[in-house]
C-alpha cells in the first residue's frame, strides 16, 4: 500500500464485533438463496483448509525476491503469477503498462560535525532513499540539517534558513493512534510529509529532504516510500536517528554528509496479470479480485503485497477447485505498479474504459494479512443490506463487519471505484502494519497464516457471491 | 552485555514481587541503624528525582556515539567520564588496560543461486560481521550454504559435507521464554552458537560461518557479539534471512556470496575509569559500583552499557549531593573492553591483587535500565539476612527482590566475586533486552528514564549501604 487510506482500524471494532454480530443477527436482512448460501461456506471452509495462499507469497518472496517495477523480478513475477493461474483453468492475459523504473543505489548519511562531535569520527544515520527524486552525486553532499516539525515552521524559516541545507520533517508517526487501531490515520498524518516534503524542502531552496520514517517500529529501520519528484534528494531517516538529529541540532548547528544515488530510469514495459474465470450467464460482466504484484525492494514485499495477489488467486482456486461456476466472470488482477506511480491501473481504466459499465464489483487487498474483521465497503447505501447476508457467512472468522472508510478502498481499484463500480477494501487489523511496511522487515515471516486463510475467505466469500447473486450491487 | 548469564527474570517475579514483600515484612530481618535507613530513603528519593544518568547516555551516546575498544569515541568516552567524575569530585585514575582492537569492514551477503533464482538477480542477506575472527578479501567468497540446527547435526554431516562451505546455525532464540521472563537463559541457549560456531564449523574445514542473531526482534536487524576466534570468517545474518536460508536450503542447494572484512589490528593502549569517593573510617576498603563504557559499534551502546556507568556515575553523584561521608571508599568504575576480551576486568584484578581483600562489594548494572526488581546476589548465605533492611528501601519502587542467579553476577565483577567479595548484579526486566542489544537499534530512546531513576536508586542504596553499614558483608 502506498497511497492515503484513512483506514478507521479501532480495537473498538474488534470488541464491537459482538454488537456487530448482534445487529445483523437482529436485523431482518434479505436472505441469499439457499444454493449460493451453502456454497460460499464452502469457500469460505475451503479457504480455511488450504496453505496455496501462503506457499504463492513464500514463492514469490524467498524464491523470486523483492519485485520493483521494472527489476527481473518482478518481470518473473508476472510469469509466474500467469502461469500458475493458468494452472487453475483461468484465461490469462498479460496487459502492458509502461511505467518508470527507479533503481536504488548508495545511500549512506553520517553527521559530521555537531555539539561535542569527537574529533576524526562520524556518527552514522541510517538512511534510505525515498522513490522518484533526484541523486546526489556518488560522492554525496554535505551541509547542515535543518529540523522542522511541520509545513508551517519550515514556511516560517523560510529560503533564507533553508537555501542550500538539508530539511528534515521530523514527525513522528503516532504510535499510540495505531496500536489503539487507527494506524491508517496515523499513517496518513505523517506520510505527507514523505509525500510532499522534498517539494515543499526544494521551494525554499534546500539541497535535499530526509523525511523521519513513516511507521511504528523502534528498531531503527528506515521506511523508504514514494514521494513527489522534486529534483533534489530525498530519503527516509530512521525514528532512532531522526532524535538523534533533532536533539543535537538542539545544542547547535550539526552538519550531514549524504550520499543516495538511487535513479529513475527509462520507462519500462510490463505488465498486469489479468486472469477470467468467464461468467456462465454475464460473462460481460466482471468482479474484479486483487492485490498489487510490484513492491518495495528493501525488504520481500510479503504483506505489502505478495499477501493481496495470494489471495486473490487463492479465491480463484477455490471456486475451481468446488467445481463452482459463477454467472459473471471472476477476473483475478496481480497489478503492476501500485507502489510508485500507478501506471498499472491508469493502464487498465484505459483499456478498459469502453466496458467500465460491466464492472459490477472490485476488491482489493492491499493493507497486509492480518486478521480480517469485515470489509471496507464503497457502494451505495442501497447496497448495504444486500451485503450483509453475505458478510453474515464470514461470521465465524470474525469477519462479517461492513464498513465504510474515507478515502480510496485501494489505490488500483480507485479508478473503478470513482465510475460508480462498488469497491471493497478488507478491513485488516492493521496495527503493527506500519511497523513493516516499506521496510527491509516486510518478510515471510510476517505472513500468519491462519490470518492469511482468513482472508483468502473473505476475498472468495464477497468475489464469488457478486459474481453470482442474482442481481448485481446497485452502482454508486 | 557479552557473556553468558542466566538471567531468571520471570512474569513469576513480578507478581512475586507481593509476595515477597509480605516475606520481607514478615521475617523479623536485622533492622539498620536509623540513621542509615534514613540516608538510604533519601539517596533512593534522590535518584527518583534526578535526570543526571539520563543526560549522561544522552551524552555517551548522542555526541559521543559507539564507543568500540580502542575507538577515538571510546577514548572520549573515557576522558567525558573522567572528567564528569571529577567534577563530581571523586579522585579519578585512569588505569590502564591494554586490548585488542577489532574493526568492522565491508559487510554484505547475498544468496547467487537456489531454487527458482531469477537469473540475473541475487536476494540479498542482512549480515553483520561478529568480533573478533578473520575477514574474507574483499571480494568476498562464494559457496554453498549448509543449515544445522545444532552442533550434533554438524558433527553428523561431517567435513566431507562441510568442508568449503558456509555454515549457517540456525537456531531460533525462543522468543516465549524471555517473553516470560527468561530472557537470559533463551540467551545462553543459543548465544553458544555465536560463541563457539565459527571454531566447530572450522575444526570441519568450513570457509564461513554464519549464526542466526541472537536475539528475539523480527524487524530484520543483526545482532553483532563477539566469537572465539577460529580463523575463518563469522558473521550473524538475522532471524528473516536465516529462514529464508533454511526455506530455500530445503528445496535445493543455496550459494552465497559472503563478503566480511572487519579485522583484528594491533592491540591498543586504552583505560579503565576508576573513581573513588574516599571512606572515612576505612579508605582502604572498598566498594564497587560500576558498568561498562565500551559498546558495540552498531548501535550506540544505550543499554549496552552506557546505562550501567551512568547509574554508578549517579550513585557517587547523589551521595556527594546529600553531603553524605561513608566509611568505606566508594569507587566508580567505568569498565572497558567488555564486549570483545574482557581486557579491562582483567588488568583491573591484576593491578589490585593485592588488595583484592579489601575490597567489600561490588556491583554491576549490565542488562539494560528496564525496570529494576532488585538484586543478584552473589553473597554468603550469612549475609542474605543483612541485605534485607537495605533492600526494603527499595519496596516503594518494587525494587526490593533479593535473587541468586546462576552465572555471574557480570562480567566485569566476576573476578573479584570468584575471589568471594559479595557480587552483586541488578535484577532488570529484561524481556525486551535481547531484542535490542548489540543491534544498531540500542539507542538512547530505548531507555525509560523512570526505569532509568529506579536502576540508580538500587544502585546508590545498595552501594551506599555496602560502604556505610556497620560492618561488611561476610566474603563467600
Amino acid at each position: 500500500m502506498s497511497r492515503t487510506k484513512i483506514h478507521l482500524l479501532c480495537f473498538c471494532l474488534v470488541i464491537g464485533l459482538c454488537h456487530a454480530r448482534q445487529a445483523v443477527a437482529q436485523t431482518k436482512a434479505p436472505s441469499l438463496p439457499p444454493e449460493l448460501a451453502k456454497d460460499l461456506a464452502a469457500l469460505r471452509d475451503a479457504a480455511m483448509a488450504s496453505d496455496y495462499a501462503y506457499r504463492q507469497i513464500a514463492h514469490l518472496t524467498e524464491n523470486i525476491g523483492p519485485r520493483p517495477v521494472g527489476s527481473p523480478q518482478a518481470e518473473a513475477a508476472v510469469q509466474y503469477v500467469a502461469g500458475q493461474l493458468r494452472e487453475l483453468g483461468l484465461e490469462v492475459r498479460l496487459e502492458e503498462v509502461r511505467a518508470p523504473r527507479w533503481v536504488r543505489g548508495l545511500e549512506t548519511a553520517e553527521l559530521v560535525d555537531y555539539s561535542g562531535h569527537v574529533t576524526g569520527t562520524a556518527q552514522k544515520v541510517v538512511v534510505t532513499a525515498l522513490g522518484g527524486n533526484s541523486p546526489t552525486s556518488n560522492d554525496g553532499i554535505t551541509a547542515e540539517v535543518v529540523v522542522v516539525r511541520s509545513f508551517t515552521e519550515l514556511e516560517a524559516l523560510g529560503s533564507r534558513a533553508v537555501s542550500g541545507k538539508i530539511v528534515l520533517f521530523n514527525v513522528a508517526f503516532d504510535k499510540k493512534k495505531a496500536a489503539s487501531g487507527y494506524a491508517g490515520e496515523a499513517y496518513d498524518e505523517s506520510v505527507i510529509y514523505r509525500g510532499q516534503g522534498a517539494l515543499r524542502a526544494k521551494a525554499l531552496g534546500a539541497a535535499a529532504a530526509l523525511v523521519r520514517s513513516v511507521g511504528g517500529a523502534d528498531y531503527r529501520i528506515p521506511h523508504t516510500g514514494g514521494s513527489r519528484a522534486a529534483g533534489i534528494p530525498a530519503g527516509a531517516v530512521t525514528a532512532e536517528d531522526a532524535d538523534l538529529i533533532a536533539d543535537l541540532s538542539s545544542q547547535g548547528a550539526v552538519r550531514m554528509h549524504l550520499v543516495l544515488t538511487g535513479v529513475m530510469k527509462e520507462d519500462v514495459k510490463t505488465f498486469n496479470v489479468v486472469a477470467d474465470l468467464k461468467g456462465t450467464e454475464h460473462p460481460e460482466q466482471i468482479v474484479i479480485v486483487s492485490g498489487h504484484l510490484d513492491s518495495w525492494d528493501l525488504g520481500t514485499g510479503a504483506i505489502d503485497d505478495a499477501a493481496g495477489v495470494a489471495v486473490a488467486m487463492e479465491a480463484a482456486r477455490i471456486v475451481q477447485q468446488l467445481n463452482l461456476h459463477p454467472r459473471r466472470t471472476l477476473r483475478v488482477i496481480a497489478w503492476m505498479d501500485e507502489e510508485n506511480f500507478g501506471r498499472g491501473h491508469e493502464a487498465y481504466a484505459r483499456a478498459h474504459s469502453a466496458e467500465m459499465q460491466n464492472h459490477v464489483g472490485a476488491i482489493e487487498s492491499d493493507l497486509g494479512a492480518g486478521h480480517p474483521m469485515g470489509v471496507d465497503a464503497h457502494v451505495a447505501i442501497a447496497a448495504r443490506d444486500r451485503l450483509k447476508p453475505i458478510m453474515q457467512i464470514l461470521e465465524p472468522i470474525g469477519a462479517n463487519l461492513i464498513h465504510s472508510e474515507e478515502g480510496s478502498p485501494g489505490a488500483d481499484i480507485e479508478p473503478l471505484v470513482s465510475a460508480g463500480v462498488p469497491g471493497f477494501g478488507i478491513l485488516q487489523d492493521a496495527r503493527t502494519y506500519f511497523n513493516y511496511h516499506h521496510t527491509p522487515a516486510d518478510t515471510l515471516d510476517k505472513i500468519v497464516p491462519r490470518e492469511l486463510q482468513e482472508n483468502a475467505a473473505v476475498m472468495a466469500v464477497l468475489g464469488y457471491a457478486l459474481a453470482e447473486m442474482p442481481e448485481p450491487l446497485p452502482r454508486q
